[in-house]
């Protein structure tokens, strides 16, 4: 392996079949999701892999990994500091199920039973991915155990959040498609540094959230080294590393997202993801 | 397939490869920590799998599924009236990653992490196997999703646990090794009731958690429907239901595990996993 991909895309080409590749931008475009071909990848990303020849164009954008590449997704809370101000130092930790990743422009659906009270909001995140098995990890050593970043976002429903949960964040965070991840996985190489990337997230065209991860209280170093403590990660493991201030329950009233709503997330150098709200209805109401 | 499975056990035999059999106890023996033998299975263990003629020898018992066949392992807490006296009737659930899963008789591993502050803690719990994809199950139906029942403990740090965490849980229960299975896999069909099977802990042969799932809060039909409640259940996926009371930390003082004791967990009619207690040394102290 040679050449090393700059920003894996995982797309359905025009010829309908699923294809690994590394995105083609325009001259001077940052956003992967304005990838229209890329020159495909074979074999395995996380060990060995070819670039061939070919090059397809894009016809959708899927999420960059398999979920059967990914065996273990990990959010953090309270992690930048404006928005965890007076807030102990400890890093929080949920998680959510791997049925819950979907793709950059795919809806997220809300199920029944996150219907029932109030309080679906958004959580623009940067997210690690991991490349290289990592277990007590040194923080000096910590990125080279990170393949890349992708933006994601850690959509939470609040009730179930914190009441439904008893206090156990994950039920809140775990339906089908409530981690869209994506344009692209932007590898370390690319990306620049990752300790300062401006991050945002639209409702609507409304900006809400807009921060830098230069805000983070640990470090994506730390965040690594503190997960593998004891802990094996995974190549493919996913890391949601906490969102910034702006989210829906800070507003007074709060300001809870809606069917329809186009949640749109942002990371420099990396690109957006775009994803609209789509409430299920009951079988007997169809 | 005409038969199906009894006793699900993964195991090394005396050629040294790894099989999937259905268990051979002696006459009278529910305890299927006792196979010496077993008849080999292949295939698709949640979908088409064969029986074949062939009987091998037990040399090693293996957590009864591949780390590669769960995808996820969910943490019910709360779930035993007396264990949950006069708090709020709510599911609480916590993850741990694949990383955790060990075998039936495999220590288990605490890494300095979990050393700095006292805490170490057993809870036995019965487990339930997904066997078919569920989503949005109703209790009526919620048994035909589910392919069997083995034994766990859900290994857990309470100073990680409960404040290290931020009061989020996972972190306390997500080391490697922490989430030991086994020794079976006892399908639907053979367990019996569910709801009715004796539990136990033993930590160097001093009984410490005695019950019975009959003090189950939530029954398995509710757990099941529940968490499929907009989130899809994939076969492999493992739920830990809950632990009776008799942990560590109930005691006055707690009783806290120490290097080298023998936690034994036991659930009738499956069985018993036998864990001893392993502390981490530091490398330098190698």
């Amino acid at each position: 392996m040679s050449r090393t991909i700059s920003r894996l895309i995982r797309f359905l080409a025009i010829d309908n079949s699923v294809y690994f590749g590394d995105a083609i931008l325009p001259n001077g475009v940052t956003d992967s999701a304005a990838a229209r071909s890329a020159r495909i990848v074979t074999g395995d990303i996380f060990g060995d892999y070819q670039f061939t020849d070919q090059i397809l164009e894009v016809k959708k954008l899927l999420s960059p990994l398999n979920p059967s590449q990914v065996r273990t997704i990990r959010c953090l809370g309270f992690n930048y500091g404006r928005h965890a101000i007076e807030r102990g130092l400890v890093i929080d930790k949920s998680y959510k199920p791997v049925t819950s990743l979907s793709g950059p422009t795919d809806p997220i659906k809300v199920p029944l039973i996150a219907q029932d009270r109030p309080g679906l909001d958004y959580e623009a995140e940067l997210v690690i991915v991991i490349g290289k098995q990592a277990r007590d990890v040194p923080e000096a050593d910590a990125l080279d155990y990170v393949f890349g970043y992708t933006v994601g976002n850690d959509v939470s429903q609040r009730y179930w959040q914190v009441n439904g949960g008893g206090g156990q964040w994950n039920f809140g965070k775990c339906f089908d498609t409530w981690a869209p991840i994506g344009p692209a996985i932007v590898t370390k190489a690319v990306i620049g540094d990752p300790g300062n990337l401006k991050i945002s997230c639209k409702i609507n065209n409304e900006q809400r959230q807009y921060s830098n991860t230069s805000d983070f209280i640990f470090k994506v170093q730390k965040i690594v080294s503190f997960l593998s403590s004891g802990t094996t990660l995974l190549p493919g493991d996913l890391i949601f590393t906490g969102t910034p201030e702006g989210v829906g329950v800070a507003f007074s009233p709060p300001k809870w997202l809606e069917d329809g709503d186009i949640v749109e997330t942002e990371i420099k150098n990396i690109g957006s993801i775009v994803n609209q709200i789509s409430v299920e209805v009951r079988q007997s109401e169809i």
